[in-house]
C-alpha cells in the first residue's frame, strides 16, 4: 500500500506555519511500514484542491488529508472530496451530538455554522474528535482509502493514534514494531560509518535521524508473530550496542536530561551547577524534568570574572594566570559550586561561545567541562563548531553526558 | 505569476526532517508578491519526480526545486528535469572551476563524482554556490521559469537571496516591501480582534503569525515607486501602533532578548538575575545575545529554599509565612540578587511550572516576576497555561518584557 499526504491550508503556502503535520504522518506511516510516495500542499481553494485530489486518486492507494474541516466558508475539504467521489453530504447524528456536547462543556453558545461540521459524505464513517469540534472522516471506495483529519496538530495527532493507526495496522495484517536508540557523543557520519553494513538490512530496517547535537537510530521490524518481531528488533539492537553501545544513552522519546534526571533521583545524588558560556542552558534543560527539585539545588551562572570569584571562590590568581576559559578555572568552578551548595556533585562549564572572544591559542567553540565528585574532579576540553547557540547547546549536552557517564560508572 | 515549490528527498517522505526549505521559500515569495499555489514533496526517484515535474509545468509559471543536486547516484534532479524539457546536460566551465576551488580551499582531494555537479542543462545558467559545492540552475523555456536549488538550508537560502530574489523582483517590474512588527504581552486572537478591519486591507496586506508565546504581524506593500510603497507600510504601521503599539517590542527578525540586550548595552545598565521556576531559561535567552557580557554579570538559579536563603538572603520567615511562590519571596529575590551582584538591576522569577506543586490557592502556572531598580522594586503575578516547558517559556518572556518596559519608561 502506498500513501499520499495532502495538507490543505493557505497559511502553509504563505509560509506562515511549518508543516509539522506532514512530518508526523510521514514518520508514523513509515514506522508501520507504509510508504509515502508523495506529499502535496494546497490552499483553501476548491478548484486546486479538486485537481490535487484527482491526481492523488490516480497514483496512491491511501490518501490522508489534513485541514479544511472547520466551520468557516474557507473549509472545503469534505465538500470537494465528496464531489470528486460523487457522494452527497449528509448530517451524522452522533457527530452533531458530540459537537453540541463540546459547546455545552465549554459553556459557549453553539452557532449555526458549527452544524456544518457534522456533515459527512454518504457511506463514510465519522471519526470522533476528542480535542475539538470537527470530526474526521474515513471513506473506502473503489479500493482507495481516504482519511480526512483536522488541521490543528493536537487534534490531528490524537485522531491518528486513536482511529487511523489501529485501522491501518489491522488492514496490514501484519505486526510492525519499532524502537529508537538515542546517541550522544558521536556524530551522524561516524555512527553511519560504524554500522554501514547494518544500514542495508531489510527487516528490521534502520533509519538514522539527526538533530540538535544528537543522533537517533530507529529499528523497525515487520512480521506476523509479535514474539518474532520483537526478537528481530532485539537482535539488531544487540548488534548495534556491541559496536557503539557506549554512545547510547536512552531509547524512544527519552531526552538526555530526562535520562540524567532519572538517574540522579533514583540514586539520590544531589547536584548543583556552575555555568559560564552556556549561560543557564544546562539548568534550563535539567529543570524541564518534572520532579528534579528533589536533587537539583542551585545553579550559578557566573558570567563575569568577579562573579566567579565571589560566588564560587575561584582564586583570582587562576583567572589571571590561566584565563577564565581554562582547565584550572573549570576545575575551580566545579569544586566551588560543590562546596557552596553542599551538593554531592558539582558540574561546571566555561568556554568561548563566540562570535567574539577568541585568542590566538583559544578558538571560538573551545569549552571546558568539569565534574567534581566526592572522589575527585575530572575536566575535559572540546572544540565545537557552529554559531553561538549551537555551541552553547553542544556544550550543555556534553556536560550532561559527562554527568551521566559518571553516574553509571562509564569510563 | 504563480509559483510551485517541489522539494526533493526521500528523507522528507520518511519524516526524518521537517521541510523548512518550503516554508522559507513560501514566505520569501509571498513577501515579493508571488503566489505559491502548490507545494509538492517527492523522493529521490526518477519516475515519480518526472511525473511531479510534468504536472507542475502544466499548472505553474515558476517552479523552484530544492534538493537532489549533489554528487551521489541518488541525486537526480538535473537529469530528470533536463529529460522532461528535452535538454542535454553539459559541463559548465565556471561551475567546475568553482568546485575545484572549493576542494582546494578545504584541503580535501576532489573525487570524480564531484565533477557530476558541474553538469547543467544546455542553455541554462549555473548559479554559484558560496556555501557548498553543488551549483544551482536557472532555466527559461516556453515562458516557464525553473530554478533548481540545493537541499541544505544554508546553501539554499544564500542562493535564493543572492540569485533568485533579485531576478524575480527585476522581472516582476514592481516593488514589494515588507516589515514585520513583533508583539509581546498580547495573544493572537486579542490582537486580531483589535485590528480586524485592517486585516482586510489589500495593499498593504497584513499577515499575523504566532509561535512560542509571541505574535508577529507582517505588513507587505506593492507598487511601482519605492517611496510610495514605503509610505503605504509606514501609514499602516502608524494605524496599528495607534491601537496596540504598547505591545510592539521590535521589528523584522529581532527577538525579545536581542531587543532587551541592546537597550541594556546602549544604556549601560548592568543586570543580574535570580530564577526559580524558569530554571535558568531567562539567562540562557539573554546570553544568546552576542556582547551581553558587557552588562550581564550573573544569574543564580535558586531551586531550593536553602539556596534562596544562602545565595540571595531571602529571610526564612518570608519563605515560612508566604511560601516560595509569593510576592514577598519574588521581591526579596530581586532585591537580593541586585545586592549580592552589585548590578544596577535585579530581575527575579518564582512560580509553579507543574505538573505537581500546586496548592488549593496556588495553581500550576502561577508565576511572580519582580524587578528591583535603584528607585524601587515592582512585582506582578500571572497565571500561564500549558505544560511545564511552555509555562517556563512564557514566564521568561514576561520577565524580559517587564525589564524592557522599565528600560524604555513604559508603564
Amino acid at each position: 500500500m502506498n500513501a499520499e499526504i495532502i495538507s490543505i491550508g493557505t497559511e502553509l503556502l504563505l509560509g506562515q506555519i511549518l508543516n509539522t503535520n506532514a512530518q508526523y504522518l510521514s514518520k508514523s506511516l513509515a514506522s508501520i511500514g507504509i510508504n509515502v510516495y508523495y506529499r502535496t500542499e494546497v490552499g483553501d481553494n476548491q478548484k486546486r484542491l479538486k485537481s490535487v485530489f484527482e491526481t492523488a486518486l490516480k497514483r496512491s492507494d491511501l490518501i490522508i488529508t489534513t485541514g479544511g474541516l472547520g466551520p468557516t466558508e474557507d473549509d472545503l475539504t469534505k465538500e470537494t472530496i465528496a464531489d470528486v467521489l460523487g457522494l452527497e453530504l449528509e448530517e451524522d447524528f452522533e457527530a452533531l451530538q458530540s459537537i453540541k456536547n463540546y459547546f455545552e462543556k465549554i459553556k459557549v453558545k453553539m452557532t449555526n455554522n458549527n452544524k456544518k461540521q457534522a456533515l459527512i459524505p454518504k457511506g463514510s464513517i465519522a471519526l470522533p474528535n476528542r480535542q475539538g469540534t470537527a470530526p474526521g472522516v474515513l471513506i473506502e471506495k473503489n479500493n482507495k482509502t481516504v482519511f480526512m483529519l483536522p488541521g490543528p496538530p493536537n487534534e490531528m495527532m490524537a485522531m491518528y493514534k486513536e482511529h487511523v493507526e489501529p485501522y491501518l495496522i489491522k488492514r496490514g495484517q501484519g505486526i510492525i514494531k519499532s524502537k529508537v536508540l538515542k546517541f550522544i557523543g558521536i556524530g551522524e557520519s561516524s555512527l553511519e560509518e560504524k554500522i554501514k553494513d547494518l544500514l542495508r538490512s531489510d527487516n528490521p530496517t534502520l533509519a538514522p535521524l539527526a538533530g540538535r547535537g544528537e543522533v537517533s537510530l530507529r529499528i523497525t521490524a515487520k512480521g506476523t508473530e509479535a514474539k518474532k518481531v520483537e526478537e528481530k528488533i532485539s537482535n539488531m539492537e544487540k548488534l548495534i550496542r556491541a559496536r557503539v553501545g557506549k554512545y547510547v544513552y536512552g531509547v524512544d522519546d527519552e531526552t538526555l536530561e530526562e535520562c540524567v534526571g532519572k538517574i540522579l533521583v533514583d540514586k539520590n545524588q544531589t547536584i548543583s551547577i556552575a555555568e559560564s558560556c552556556t549561560g543557564g542552558l544546562i539548568a534550563d534543560k535539567l529543570t524541564n524534568v518534572p520532579g528534579i527539585s528533589k536533587v537539583f539545588d542551585r545553579c550559578i551562572v557566573t558570567y563575569s570574572n568577579k562573579s566567579k570569584i565571589e560566588e564560587l571562590g575561584v582564586p583570582p590568581e587562576i583567572l589571571n594566570s590561566f584565563g577564565a576559559v581554562s582547565k584550572e578555572t573549570a576545575t575551580a568552578m566545579a569544586e566551588g559550586i560543590r562546596k557552596v551548595s553542599g551538593s554531592k556533585l558539582g558540574l561546571a562549564v566555561t568556554g568561548i561561545a563566540g562570535p567574539s572572544g577568541a585568542t590566538p591559542d583559544k578558538p571560538v567553540g573551545l569549552v571546558y567541562v568539569a565534574l567534581s565528585t566526592p572522589e575527585n574532579t575530572i575536566c575535559k576540553n572540546y572544540v565545537f563548531n557552529g554559531r553561538r547557540e549551537i555551541i552553547k547547546n553542544r556544550a550543555a549536552l556534553t556536560a550532561l553526558n559527562m554527568l551521566r557517564k559518571y553516574l553509571i560508572n562509564l569510563p
